[in-house]
């Protein structure tokens, strides 16, 4: 089975040029087919500020009225993806940016309206592999945006992390594939203060007794829930790393 | 030789959710291959105000600062891209957007700052038919929004109507090409107050005549030296027609 890397960054790296720039360098050194999935919330929320609108974030999730999308679909698979691919373009990587309506690639639901109502929302239904599949092996790489559609005709803002990991599982059929979250800290800290202490490999048992005798955080325990989810589903690997460090061997391998 | 349809559509109609939908159920029923060409300037030129940047045009170009280009880049290839392709979706028609940028399909020089600095504005350099004909093949509907980029990592705003000729003449190597303008008129008229004047068909012979007696209207000039242009580089019929009779036989052809 050939390999794919799926590889995630936030808005924190595509909000700086010199971030992305670093970031698109280390990417394309890669060597094997790979898909990029970005974010993009924090320019998004800049330009509804420009605009005169509020952002309305409820448990870190944005609710997303008919103008937020505009702003959200604008910006998303607009400005930062065709920065981004027109970057790798420069750096000939023969990149294609995708929102989930591309080629039905990513099809979601509209989240229910209870108990909270997030507006135009989507929860990820399905994933096209044999299209992402096609593209890999005309030497293309997808770069996708936190968009999706209802195939009703909706565009739906959808967490960038859960598209990642939706695309990473459903490629594990067909690839053996590694996924990528790159955040903003070097990894799974035994000490949420110190960058230097990095847990670099954390297996099932190892995740029980941190889980019980308190190392790791509170927050990084749904992020290590989730990759462990994306393991049980077939995915290889899944690394948590600091976007800086992609081409290094500094981050937290979740196997 | 295969068909391939090559049809433009301008602000006027993407801009409009009603005639947006009525054009769209007549796109998809056109039985063979077809690329969509999108402009989208007016929804750039209100977002623009509304975030306090007057547009700025001269001869009917836009001038693209880093700001516009920005705005230009948002609406075109996200919000209006999306949408179209969202709503090709639900009308089970496989579309793709695409700007130059993505798969390296149409790159393009900046415009020499002389005698007028368009700023961000580019020129077509290249079209890659080999990529657009294997989306076809594929049975996938590519739709082109008015951005190109350099292929240095700049993206450059270029007029959609230089888009979908330069598409049709380069896709005339493999296919036979129609390319179809869709304007807010029924066609040429021989009474410009006389949307029932519809000048039918139009060949060289004929237009020659029409401009050494007057019949023509000096703004339809360019686009009928244009359409020629067109079919000398291989497209087989050009026809100029209003959007919302996309599947009627009113318009003007031009062969």
């Amino acid at each position: 089975m050939r390999t794919l890397s799926v590889i995630k960054i936030g808005g924190n790296v595509v909000d700086s040029p010199e971030a992305l720039d670093a970031f698109l360098d280390d990417f394309v050194a890669i060597p094997n087919d790979k898909i990029l999935v970005h974010g993009g919330g924090v320019m998004a929320s800049q330009t509804l500020r420009k605009l005169g609108i509020e952002p309305k974030m409820v448990d870190g999730r944005r609710i997303t009225d008919e103008q937020t999308l505009k702003v959200a679909v604008s910006v998303y698979a607009g400005w930062l993806n065709k920065t981004i691919v027109a970057k790798l373009q420069a750096r000939r990587c023969n990149a294609l940016g995708l929102s989930g309506a591309d080629g039905d690639v990513i099809e979601a639901d509209i989240r229910p309206k209870e108990p909270i109502d997030f507006g135009f929302v989507g929860d990820v239904r399905s994933v096209d592999i044999k299209f992402l599949d096609m593209l890999l092996e005309q030497g293309i790489t997808p770069v996708i945006c936190a968009v999706t559609h209802d195939r009703k005709g909706t565009l739906l803002n959808t967490n960038a992390d859960t598209i990642a990991s939706c695309v990473a599982r459903a490629m594990a059929a067909i690839r053996q594939v590694s996924l990528t979250f790159c955040f903003e800290k070097n990894g799974v800290l035994s000490d949420p203060e110190d960058e230097n202490s990095v847990i670099s490999h954390i297996d099932r048992a190892g995740f029980a007794e941190m889980k019980a005798s308190g190392v790791v955080s509170a927050g990084m325990i749904p992020k290590l829930d989730n990759a462990f989810a994306a393991i049980d589903a077939g995915v290889q690997r899944v690394i948590i790393k600091n976007s800086a460090n992609l081409g290094k061997a500094i981050g937290t391998v979740i196997e």
